[in-house]
């Protein structure tokens, strides 16, 4: 391998990119930690709680030094960001980031940075929480981490930041970025649109009032609210940047709801029960490829 | 008050049955517990984990004694455990129910029981998870039991039945029965419906592998395929019953999603980043209400 990874820069100290400090500080502590957010606040609180060794105002200066910079802010502030490293970055550095559609990111840092080693890269973790006090280490343990690479980027640097992430904790897949972007349309897009909508739609309903749906969240509807309760920034940019799977994907959702709609309609227990059933058999697969806890109920305490 | 529930029999030993046995073995340690349940092989696993004091394999004999009949069965196969038990049933039993939808479900105990004492009753309370080895004890702690008497019933039965789920943890509510169907429609069923949509589009979508969706799955799509594990008999009959309920609640998602769907094709990323924060609110009201955990990713533990 050339050389290694002695200094990492991450750029934007949410939820990701404080969780990634604290990853680095735990299991990478010889690796030295510079840090940038927009947001003088952010950058204020970051500081108090070290999650770096330097966390300077200007973001030319936090990335001066990094082998690895990692772009850890909302999608469509994605270009931004990179146009404000440019001065400082090193002509060898690998820029990544952590962001949910893969294509528009890479269009995007390559916009600013026509020259640079970019890597994009987007591990499959959250919670929704935001902020750099919700972050841990332990988010990325035994979650996927999902890198893009375009054709012929160099394959040492590929495994030099597949390496990184495996350091702390994640399992690593390549992935061509339009691909990335027709399934994470999929698998995290559509359930967060969903979620925005239903939670959206019950609290607005005036037929019922938010007293009640808060009282009987219990019967399914809080599970909505948790993805619901995420960034809103964030996922406004996912939506407009991969609008075109999520809308292809949506029809699919439509589609299959319209014909459980018309087995309600017209009675048919038969069609209903034929595909309740055979939704219990994903959850299984999820819980036995370690995606999610066996425990009912997610484990909840209360 | 008049005479005390004395002795209790549990009709349908799945999760919530046998979540009620566990309780009044806790709670109500001096009350006299019998059970049934239309599967042999349900009734030998209860008789194993000693779920009540008797479980006859006659519905009629499992009612002798009791002061209170709880039907723990699917909506839909309500009337026909009632007709079961009907010889055996005390003049002077309070019959009552946990099932998820409350009109259907007292015309069906009605038609069975024309001369019975009948306030259903339903528990907001449960987990994906189905059959007599599912069921604990505090599932119903802090939980909402919402009571649906017809007009005219006798006060100091309903205050009985209050006492009784109060003493298992739960918090009661009187309500109309066509009310009840409608809120738990849109905090229940239309969650229920969306959910078992979603895990069912993505696990057919042919653009996308069955294995991607269970790897990637911790984007989202996780958080859905809980409640889509929920039992399919119990959900069948629920959307049969309550058709009209969740389908009028459906149609207001439908339209939120068509307008959320119309901000996405027209990049309108103001009205989608108003949508999405309004929603982050109700999720804190209700982990203030004590209906969630406060705890991140509820509280996961992987």
């Amino acid at each position: 391998m050339t050389k290694s990874i002695e200094a990492v820069a991450i750029v934007g100290l949410g939820l990701i990119g404080s969780s990634i400090a604290r990853g680095v500080r735990e299991a990478l502590p010889e690796v030295k930690l510079s840090g940038y957010d927009t947001d003088p606040a952010v950058r204020a609180r970051a500081r108090e709680l070290s999650l770096a060794d330097s966390i300077p105002d200007d973001p030319a200066e936090a990335v001066a030094e990094a082998d690895l910079v990692i772009m850890c802010v909302p999608v469509g502030a994605m270009e931004a960001a990179a146009r404000a490293i440019a001065p400082g970055l090193k002509f060898d550095a690998i820029v990544s980031d952590v962001g949910s559609c893969k294509a528009p990111v890479l269009r995007a840092l390559r916009n600013a940075l026509p020259d640079a080693l970019i890597i994009p890269g987007h591990p499959i973790a959250g919670t929704e929480k935001s902020g750099p006090d919700a972050g841990f280490a332990a988010l990325f343990h035994r979650r996927w981490c999902i890198l893009t690479p375009e054709p012929g980027t160099n394959a040492q640097a590929v495994e030099q930041i597949a390496h990184f992430w495996e350091a702390l904790g994640a399992k690593v897949e390549i992935m061509d970025p339009e691909r990335h972007d027709l399934v994470l349309a999929v698998t995290s897009h559509l359930p967060h649109l969903i979620a925005f909508t239903i939670v959206g739609t019950a609290s607005h309903l005036e037929e019922v009032t938010e007293g009640e749906v808060i009282k009987y969240s219990a019967g399914g509807f809080r599970d909505f609210t948790r993805i619901a309760a995420s960034d809103p920034t964030m996922w406004r940019d996912v939506f407009l940047a991969n609008n075109e799977a999520v809308l292809e994907v949506l029809q699919h959702f439509q589609d299959d709801l319209d014909g459980l709609v018309k087995a309600i309609r017209s009675g048919d227990g038969a069609a209903l029960f034929d595909w309740f059933s055979r939704t219990r058999d994903i959850r299984r697969a999820i819980v036995y490829e370690g995606q999610d806890v066996a425990a009912p109920d997610f484990g909840r305490s209360t």
